[in-house]
């Protein structure tokens, strides 16, 4: 058995970042990682598969919430409403933004993390349109509203990465959501 | 010099899929697409870089596409107009029905070109945003706008290769705007 190490994975998740941006990702090793860290490779992959899974550990846990947010909406909402929910409920409980930025700049500065990060958000858009379905939504528009949600996520989340400071993800989230009816409306 | 091959291009494409949908991608050699083709595999590489070259051969030309219709359409449309023209010019300019049907089945049984083809989408939305600064649209307008006209395009193309050849792809690409309004206004 090993020894009880307090928070483990966010110190790992700590140093790893840290050392993404200072070296970037190709150059920074899991020994460097651990022992920025103050721990043990084994510790390391303990928590995790390569140095990759620390970017992307959230990817389930978010997915989850998405999912969570649609499937509890009011039974009254409309498909929009029901992601705008569950898009709520994600700002909500997004990691704070120092560390989204950092991760992002890794992400964007490498081709293979890239594409990972993309289709990670298209299997979000699948996850949420399973839980539109399950709503009893019908295609096309469960498809379009989860291709939807994801836009607005998106494009939310580039201006809080962006940005300097002022207005928080949910803020940014709901603005982007009345852009999205302003630009539709013009149909 | 080479000799002439009446379009070659074509023949490869046509032996790839062909053998990529009969045994899989990473099952179908270069050698055995050329023979396919009735051409040599000098030739397959004086016109594809690898195999997986031929299944993106055409983003360059869609993205030209998009672009062009973004900044081709008249002044005083609105964003969301000037990405539905661009939709229509790609929708009229698109491969037949058959060949995308088959592309896509390829894409998506195999990992690494489902990246790649999520990847092209996210930089088809980046020139969508980038033709639509140059008309004059701020942010965050521009990048959610490119956003959605690409959400419209993926779920046009689900629908247009899913179903059973009835409506062509222009009209699934409008009705799919339609969609887009109708699901936007009840924000």
């Amino acid at each position: 058995m090993s020894r009880w190490e307090p928070n483990a994975r966010g110190r790992l998740e700590h140093a790893a970042l840290e050392l993404y941006s200072e070296r970037g990702f190709e150059q920074t090793t899991v020994a460097e990682i651990a022992k920025r860290a103050g721990l043990t490779e084994r510790t390391f992959f303990r928590h995790y598969a390569d140095k990759r899974e620390v970017l992307f550990s959230g990817s389930s846990e978010l997915e989850e919430i998405f999912v969570a947010g649609v499937v509890g909406a009011p039974e009254s909402a409309a498909p929009i409403n029901a992601v705008a929910a569950a898009l709520e409920a994600v700002a909500a409980r997004f990691p704070e933004r120092h560390f989204s930025r950092q991760r992002f700049a890794v992400i964007v500065a490498n081709a293979e993390l890239w594409e990972r990060e993309q289709t990670k958000l298209a299997s979000l858009v699948s996850a949420i349109a399973d839980a539109l379905r399950r709503r009893g939504v019908a295609e096309p528009t469960a498809n379009l509203t989860a291709e939807l949600g994801i836009a607005v996520f998106k494009v939310a989340f580039q201006r809080w990465v962006d940005g300097p400071g002022e207005p928080d993800f949910s803020q940014l989230i709901n603005e982007s959501l009345d852009e999205l009816k302003a630009v539709a409306a013009d149909r």
